[in-house]
């Protein structure tokens, strides 16, 4: 939609043809009554109607400097809120640490900052970096540690209020009197997930503020949509991508119907996972990239439910975490202190647990996602209901989430066929990825209209 | 209004005096029209009406587990949404650092990580925390601090992706060939505020999720109006407070006619600026601790704008903070994408730069905050219009923003005076501080009835 939009704009005739009945791909948001279909079950959603019970099934957020996608929000008038990551409330659980007990994030930061710190300001004023830090230094970079990891004044780290007070995640102690005691440091870095999980809200693509469409990101597609409208010829599945002598032909069929569309240019957005099968003219290396190029086995599944997690824990949005396969526990950002609430009760990367997801019934997803989120809240099992999952490797005409091989080939045209998608991006999964890909192929066009 | 709200719940019958037209205290928010009088001047809020453009003048936001007061937002079905604190698009700027530029905060973080963990790791692969240290967790804690500080391969920090990429902030490139070049440790340590400024959004009452109500702070204070309004005398100025036999005498002026009111109790909530000018029959001890109570004198003030912050430097919410008297400068939470905001261009704690403040004009204050804001942001010179402050100091019936003295005799009731607000809180300058001390006043006067 964005390479018709922008080259509309540019004074070319666009024609986008697009599978499903309505355009947007993995930009999906899932309401009452909605229907999910893979390529072996189906599912209706079964939420209540109310314009917060919505789940975004496929990209949640948007990084504040995806500029782009979020310029588009602004000239379409897409209202945006905020996207939390890092919910200090929220819990990180290893089946093999602490019991099995699910802690308090804000436990899991305070105690990393506080024996980090201890540690440093031991090997500073041991001299131990003198070949590092002058005089000044040292003096200087003691009191950022202090500060750091909020150290007692013999540098010492005995825990900190940062951690929070025993109880208040359930109820709140309000005397504050003892402060929860510290996670030892040696539970804080045997496992990998304890050695990553704090870096995660860093990264550059994660890093607050962080943001969502008010209303699900469909609104995003809707918007687009809208805006290409008269350009756009749904339900059409193409069969065969051919060269001509001048140009191409689509071959696609709609309503049951074979019709054939030539054109000077196609620029083709269809995933590899879809393409792959289509009849085509490529060229053998494009052919090949597009054999071999793999996509993230990512899967989710949300319910409806009390928002026990408000009402209960206090946790407001933002991500759990755990070492079992659903990987994540997402509570809604959106109609924050309502009754009821959307649950992403599991966020399954890829991988494995990816495979296995998209292997199972829906039932299984279901019984599978309440099973396991239930050692981080138990009352899941009795509050959490009404469960659609997606599994992106299953959804017709995408069969993957997002592309993960290295794109070489299809960054270049193969003669007058332009290829773009999020996988094509130095932005995989991301929507702004998507949309600089477009402008890739729309650059290269424009470029061979001039020359 | 909680201990109303609270008593008339447990069977008693109150009545609020408030002093002015309408209660909430320092729950103001101010939009298109409203009138802000001080002590000594009067200004008229010129926004434009809509409903997004309001100024949050007293409380702003609303920690996650302050959850008595979230409580009552949830009880009222005021709608609730997420406040940001930690944004790494905002800006650091001290005028005796990097030349007087101010700095992406997302780079100061990630230096400041990328340089701790470096030199820790450096320190423990010299042996120097062998006593601190196992064979074992000296692996595990490198692996950690690896992820910690985004470290290379040789444990060297030089830079990362989580710092973000040269011009971004500004138009960003979308090449990220190059990372922006890290900032040196030293840099990151010689002043105070760089020294502290990482810690502020990992405080107990700071950390994520933040929240604040849609719509304005006010709509907490008209949701507790409504539900004692029966109960509400308004413009009532009290200018006695006495004791009787078996109760308390409250004199109060009411449209220029004096009043009193025979109650069994008095619960009394004046700030004690106020209140030590106000004729009462307390005890000497009581009196003390209130002709001596501090209160911090506070300020802000904003401006309409186009949202330059979010059109040119991606910055949707949060806090940039500046070693200037402003202190900080607030971006609107809400509204995110539209084309004008409310920017609070200063808010200052206290101290000398609070009565600094207090002791300006209003335009004054304007010319200042546009002065010291212009050297984080140019732009504001010619975008923000239309300013208009607030020093708790001067407002009248308030006369400073929170206490800052430890309460101890006001904490016990003087014979069947109570006394409650924010100052008398574990949590003050907080409104769930507040809360908590009404709580404490409502269980002082149950246990004497109950004994």
């Amino acid at each position: 939609m964005t390479t018709a939009l922008e080259l509309t704009r540019l004074g070319y005739s666009c024609t986008i043809l697009e599978a499903t009945s309505s355009a947007g791909g993995r930009n999906r948001t899932i309401r009452a009554g909605d229907i999910v279909n893979e390529t072996d079950s189906s599912q209706t959603c079964m939420f209540d109607f109310d314009d917060d019970l919505y789940f975004n099934a496929g990209p949640a957020r948007i990084a504040h400097h995806h500029e782009f996608l979020l310029g588009y929000c602004r000239e379409f008038g897409v209202a945006l809120e905020v996207f939390t990551n890092d919910n200090r409330a929220a819990l990180m659980h290893s089946a093999n640490s602490h019991g099995g007990q699910p802690i308090v994030s804000r436990r899991v930061h305070a105690d990393t900052r506080g024996n980090i710190a201890r540690l440093l300001s031991m090997a500073v004023n041991q001299s131990a970096l003198d070949a590092e830090l002058t005089a000044a230094d040292k003096i200087n970079i003691i009191a950022m540690l202090r500060n750091f990891g909020d150290l007692d004044g013999s540098l010492n780290y005995t825990g900190s209020a940062r951690g929070g007070f025993p109880g208040q995640e359930d109820v709140g102690s309000r005397q504050r009197g003892e402060r929860v005691n510290p996670l030892a440091l040696q539970d804080l870095i045997t496992e990998t997930f304890w050695q990553q999980r704090q870096g995660f809200a860093h990264g550059l693509e994660q890093q607050p503020t962080m943001l969502q469409p008010v209303g699900g990101m469909d609104r995003i597609a809707r918007a687009f949509e809208t805006r290409v409208i008269n350009d756009l010829v749904a339900d059409a599945q193409v069969t065969e991508i051919r060269k001509t002598a001048n140009g191409v032909r689509i071959v696609y069929n709609r309503l049951g119907a074979p019709t054939q569309l030539d054109a000077d240019y196609c620029i083709c957005t269809i995933p590899a996972t879809v393409l792959r099968n289509i009849v085509n003219d490529f060229s053998a290396l494009h052919r090949a990239e597009i054999a071999n190029f793999n996509y993230a086995a990512a899967g989710k599944i949300a319910f409806q439910s009390r928002r026990f997690w408000e009402q209960d824990h206090n946790i407001y949005g933002g991500i759990s975490w755990t070492t079992q396969d659903i990987t994540q526990i997402w509570y809604p950002n959106n109609g924050l202190g309502q009754t009821s609430g959307i649950l992403v009760g599991a966020y399954i990367f890829g991988g494995s647990a990816g495979v296995n997801f998209a292997g199972q019934t829906p039932q299984q997803r279901i019984n599978g996602a309440l099973a396991q989120g239930s050692n981080l809240h138990p009352e899941i099992n009795g509050q959490a209901a009404r469960g659609i999952s997606i599994a992106w490797p299953k959804i017709p005409f995408q069969l993957g989430a997002w592309g993960t091989s290295n794109p070489a080939t299809l960054l270049t045209p193969d003669e007058n066929i332009f290829f773009a998608g999020e996988h094509l991006s130095i932005l995989q999964g991301w929507q702004e990825g998507a949309i600089l890909s477009a402008y890739h192929a729309i650059d290269l066009i424009v470029a061979r209209d001039s020359a």
